[in-house]
């Protein structure tokens, strides 16, 4: 087995003699420097020196086209966040201490885009911290410490949210007090339609109770995506929300991957299916690369935590990474990005079906928005076939088009690019993939 | 009692009635939007607009000296700094499974500053996270669970950086599994020389010990700021390092608050008491307000955890924040910011002792370079009066000099300015000080 941590698409640095030599210098030079911690994507790594709109430059020159990157979500480099960052830094960057209308102006922008019941905001610089602050206001609001997720999830490297993140192998064990249930949609089609993952996290909390646990979250990506991407039928979030509160917990929203326009259908995935969370937690693209997250919340749920524990994060809310956040959103709606995203998502996925239609090695295509998976599997079985995924991200990466994968088997193309990737884009995504999988099987 | 969750120094919402309109409407939407956790500073909170060097600008165009934010540890502002940021957003913000020299550059400049035991960095967002981290990376290795921290200690907001923080008040438990020793020089004068702090240390691990729980970390601010600023005798820490060797523990120093430069005496506080420690944690000053932080480390301490557990950051080590940590290093040798600290740092003590001479309200002054801290007592007794102190804090904030106050009774005075504080600026702090004394009482 590649020394790789259980991650897929990482680069095995046991392989570094193929390398050209400035990429085995680089991947030397990671390994003195920062440990065996640190992992690159691909079997062949990429040099990236530069970046603009949906594409990344490496030091030739080469242009690739991003078809993975969530985080620069507005484009790389757009000069209306580039120019918000630069014009803040040098005018003011502090803390949260001193009164100061920036963030409020912000704050209130983004809880406009919530549902009503939605009233506070609270900022962090990371996903991670997002989740484990989120955990922490819950665990504290029921005075519970049971945690539901699901089978595969993952939600950060804090220590809290390290717990509640199977996907990050077998070395980093689930907390004592978590439960994790089977994602929707095994089992029949349409089972959950009819509430199959509702009963099972009905069944997960029957038995914590019966251990003696109180319930305090269930949290979940609103797509799935470390469980393989499993946006539908909208809807099926509905029972477990009732479940959830039925047994006294709180419902959290993790709409790191989804939220900001992802989806197309909606601001947030949770809106997909009708819900409002007791709980949101959002990162990734909120800053278009600068480290900003936060936690949104209904106010009860964050009133008495409010009162009688300060939470101070240094860097959280930093006139900075606000001014970028708020240009994002500025570029959202300027540039009609949702749209784009349901349009082109919907362009997409067309494009993606017709592909699997014509090979055996593609099983069902998933999606919403921007935001696309296709199962590879074995052509004879339908089994998951990991390493054959592998091969396909591979043969894209040296098409000079970036994806990656994900699932519990590793074998779930995931396509997920920043928002302005146009209909042309898809074109030239769909030309390298099906000449991979024509030359690569 | 005030609503402000054992924070010394918050303004409490319940007199924002004494507040003029503009702040009133400020702390109002705050309530509103950002919910009860959020506290500002000061019974008279400042609205700041724009900063520069060492001083804040609020929305009347009025400076305030600032002798208090480590953060923008080379000036506010600093135009190296933010040209940098400014540069690098537009060119490559991206994370680090692409190979690119920019962050092993840095990495490489960074660990120079450091004894050649440490050899590995990784990166997060904030010291938070840092912490956690370590945390995390001590119990994987010594198989431990078991963490010592002083009485008062800080370490963070985390779930697992709060559980080592009881100056975060009664409200946040400490970890069942954590164990608080009173901090050095409590006790006779001079007792730390001989030991004192170490004996502590060593009773708390064989009481740990004697409950069956095995020793994962020691960890302390090499500063021990949260505890009243304890810098003396310099090598009261190395027989503490030898106990927790001796227990099977991995030595934390977290270097949140002394590190890059701001003793004056070395880069690291640790250094001044002549150890080296398993791994170090640091955060604020290392981007100026940019969300970076790290973890160095001995490579045996992060080894087995690095090969089996895949540590990823989305924003740790992103390119934008690592051009600026990068122009700080810049800046603190260009600058010659680690003299000025030693230099500016002596004159600053001994213009406050000099001061404390002249008031039985002032007991002890403590300090290292560009931090220092006053203890505010009774006249009478010589007991701690936190009353008094907040009241000196907020009669230099009338006089728009920016300092706070630390330790478990909240007594004792905080000075930690920008490190480019020149002695004009101890002068000026110096003049404000003894007449708020004069006339607070």
């Amino acid at each position: 087995m590649p020394d790789t941590a259980s991650m897929v698409n990482a680069f095995d640095v046991e392989t570094a003699d193929t390398l050209d030599p400035e990429l085995r210098r680089i991947v030397e030079r990671r390994s003195r420097l920062l440990g065996p911690a640190y992992k690159l994507f691909y079997r062949n790594p990429v040099r990236i020196v530069r970046a603009e709109g949906v594409h990344l430059y490496d030091a030739d020159g080469q242009a690739y086209l991003d078809a993975y990157n969530n985080v620069p979500s507005v484009g790389h480099c757009h000069p209306r966040v580039v120019e918000a960052i630069a014009r803040q830094a040098a005018t003011l960057n502090t803390h949260t201490r001193y009164a100061n209308d920036l963030l409020l102006d912000y704050a209130e922008r983004l809880l406009a885009t919530f549902p009503a019941e939605i009233g506070h905001v609270m900022f962090t610089c990371t996903g991670s911290e997002a989740v484990d602050l989120a955990l922490r206001i819950a665990r504290f609001r029921t005075g519970g410490e049971g945690t539901i997720i699901t089978a595969n999830a993952y939600h950060g490297v804090t220590t809290a949210a390290a717990e509640i993140s199977p996907s990050l192998g077998p070395a980093v064990p689930l907390g004592r007090m978590v439960w994790a249930v089977a994602p929707p949609t095994e089992g029949a089609e349409g089972q959950d339609a009819t509430g199959g993952f509702a009963a099972r996290v009905r069944r997960a909390i029957a038995d914590m109770s019966r251990h003696g646990v109180k319930l305090a979250a269930f949290i979940a990506d609103s797509l799935f995506s470390s469980d393989g991407i499993r946006p539908d039928p909208a809807g099926f979030l509905r029972p477990v929300v009732d479940a959830v509160h039925d047994a006294g917990g709180l419902y959290i929203a993790d709409e790191v991957q989804p939220g900001f326009a992802r989806t197309g259908d909606a601001m947030w995935g949770f809106q997909r299916h009708a819900i409002v969370p007791d709980l949101v937690v959002m990162g990734k693209p909120m800053g278009n690369g600068m480290p900003i997250a936060g936690v949104a919340a209904r106010p009860e749920a964050v009133e008495e935590f409010g009162r009688k524990i300060r939470y101070f994060n240094t860097f959280g809310g930093n006139s900075v990474c606000v001014a970028a956040a708020a240009a994002v959103l500025d570029v959202i709606e300027a540039e009609g990005l949702a749209d784009n995203a349901r349009a082109v998502g919907r362009y997409l996925l067309g494009t993606l079906a017709a592909i699997a239609e014509d090979t055996p090695r593609i099983g069902a295509v998933r999606g919403s928005g921007l935001y696309a998976g296709l199962d590879v599997v074995h052509p004879g079985t339908g089994e998951p076939d990991g390493l054959a995924a592998m091969d396909v991200v591979n043969g894209l990466r040296e098409r000079r088009v970036l994806i990656s994968a994900t699932g519990p088997d590793g074998n779930i193309l995931k396509i997920r690019p920043p928002l302005p990737f146009a209909r042309q884009h898809v074109d030239q995504l769909a030309a390298a993939l099906s000449e991979t999988l024509r030359t690569a099987f």
